[in-house]
């Protein structure tokens, strides 16, 4: 089915029932050939799922994480007024799965506060379907504050997938692509391939197929280079994790098509929701880093790219400087850093 | 067979017999899992190759060619008087197989003027076998010039494939390796590992990996960060044509190396024969850029990448301006733009 029309997919992430319900995920690590749906009942199943990218994206592995706390904590069996000692392992257990998102901590943190709050497996749920619904919200008014952006008969550069597929919504980066057509705009998309996962060719390819809107995928490689002659009028990114002097981490690759925007005054935007916003890093150098396995980079499709001995590096991301962004434009509006008070002050305050 | 030693693959190419003889080539485009051995017998069997990528790597793609006009010439049947025609004929058809790299139209140059001063095929494998040579010694007096730049304890990044596989001697980037290596001096690679076609992970890794070399590969998009991050001590990679400026082509993915280091004050250092240099162009806005067949990017291991109808951009290589290099390690030894009289002169003159 790499055909089918992506509003026939399942959702990206959805809970099925109430308190006795489970988790389903569209398993993205086999599209877009295959549409498998994963049946997730245990918070151990979730993690693993966020660890081996089968639901990947910042904002989408919040919202799984926030129902894998209900699964872990229904799981477990607190001894009296153990239930936030149940909720606390559980998260701290979800958290470890990837480090680099803050939206996985954040998502954690808001349903620990909620469980302070009130210790109970109903209000775990209701804080996970909050947080659900603010995402579908937040990926909407992504779209309307920078739909504006998007330049008519241009091209838009892009990078790995912030589309539905990353989300819970319409995305982030994409979710402005989506606006723009939808508000007649007409304009192409170049968008990295996105090694070693090739989320850019086999993710955000579908999504733009999909709506009909015109895409070009290219390596990786390859971008900088068209970048430099004048192919790209607008290059438009997700971000795993802002501080607050708009340093932010991304996906492996971003930082040199910043680099190549700035060399050639292409104007380079983030797209992100205030999620995606860490509070309490005043800039990027602290933001851990993933290093995931070699073997994503040295075999493909099962096959050994590289001669036996041959070691590999493999960060999943990369830091870009906050002063080669012109702009974040958030479900609050367009930023600039540094970040208003609303954001620093959730800063130590459960967020 | 992906372990053998390097030293026990064929030569990248070879000439077998005199004027009656054969071009033999290593088939790059199987390595390094399998080793399979080209037999050419005709000029439009050497250009498929060369446009193929069977051989590649501007240094042997020229040595290539000359052979290939051999077999062009043996084979027409000129009228008297033709033979001259028939070699421009031939070295026509050849140099129209890849647009970018000098050295094959230098190569082609080379032997029409061997073969305007004596219009017989003996003279055409002369000039082919002095070309053939020539290279190998430019191969090593590069290493010779550029082993000292070699940090000890470094991490010295490189792209694409510069080495054995590239020429028909010990490389140009990966020669300045070797010939440190052999000094006694002890360092690390880290390679891009090239898409599309993988040139960094398939070949470069084979040959140091034979060497004992430790190398590691990365995403290309991942680079830009390992840079950032003091990872890298030194970069160096080839070109396939220098203007006098100092701006080159490259394999895709050259350039946004060539920013990272500049932004993170890294030495970039291109090293590369006086025959990739093109005395005729001023800078590198004309340098002609080959955009190769998008199923390259789209398909890997003859599957499908993206969905259907989604398209490619796959420009071979990019261009990185001449103020990003710190030099130019060539079989002259190290130097800097704007290039020798010795070079410029070159320009109308045959070459």
């Amino acid at each position: 089915m790499p055909d089918a029309p992506i509003a026939a997919l399942p959702p990206t992430v959805a809970w099925h029932g109430d308190l006795d319900g489970h988790l389903q995920l569209l398993d993205q690590t086999s599209l877009p050939h295959d549409c498998a749906v994963l049946r997730l009942d245990t918070a151990a199943a979730v993690a693993d799922a966020i660890r081996r990218l089968a639901v990947r994206g910042a904002p989408a592995i919040g919202v799984a994480a926030a129902y894998g706390l209900v699964l872990g904590v229904r799981a477990a069996a607190p001894p009296p007024g153990g239930f936030l000692a149940a909720v606390r392992a559980a998260a701290a257990a979800l958290a470890a799965a990837r480090p680099t998102a803050i939206n996985l901590q954040w998502a954690l943190d808001r349903c620990v506060a909620a469980a302070q709050a009130e210790p109970t497996l109903e209000r775990l749920l209701a804080e996970a379907r909050a947080i659900h619904e603010e995402d579908v919200a937040a990926c909407r008014r992504i779209g309307e504050h920078g739909h504006h952006l998007v330049p008519p008969d241009g091209t838009v550069l892009t990078h790995c997938n912030t589309g539905r597929l990353a989300t819970t919504g319409d995305g982030t980066a994409l979710a402005v692509l989506f606006a723009a057509w939808r508000a007649g705009v007409r304009f192409r998309v170049l968008v990295g391939e996105t090694r070693p996962l090739l989320q850019g060719a086999r993710l955000t390819a579908l999504e733009l197929a999909a709506a009909g809107i015109p895409v070009q995928v290219a390596c990786d490689g390859a971008v900088a280079g068209l970048v430099a002659r004048g192919d790209v009028q607008l290059a438009l990114v997700g971000a795993d994790r802002v501080a607050q002097n708009g340093d932010f981490a991304n996906k492996v690759g971003t930082y040199p098509i910043a680099l190549a925007c700035a060399a050639h005054s292409v104007p380079f935007f983030v797209a992100a929701p205030r999620s995606s916003f860490d509070p309490c890093l005043a800039d990027g150098a602290a933001i851990p880093i993933e290093e995931r396995d070699a073997n994503e980079v040295l075999e493909l499709g099962g096959r050994r790219l590289a001669v036996a001995g041959v070691a590999a590096r493999n960060p999943a991301f990369d830091l870009t400087p906050g002063r080669l962004v012109r702009g974040f434009v958030t479900d609050r509006g367009l930023l600039l850093p540094p970040f208003p008070a609303a954001i620093k002050a959730l800063c130590g305050s459960g967020r």
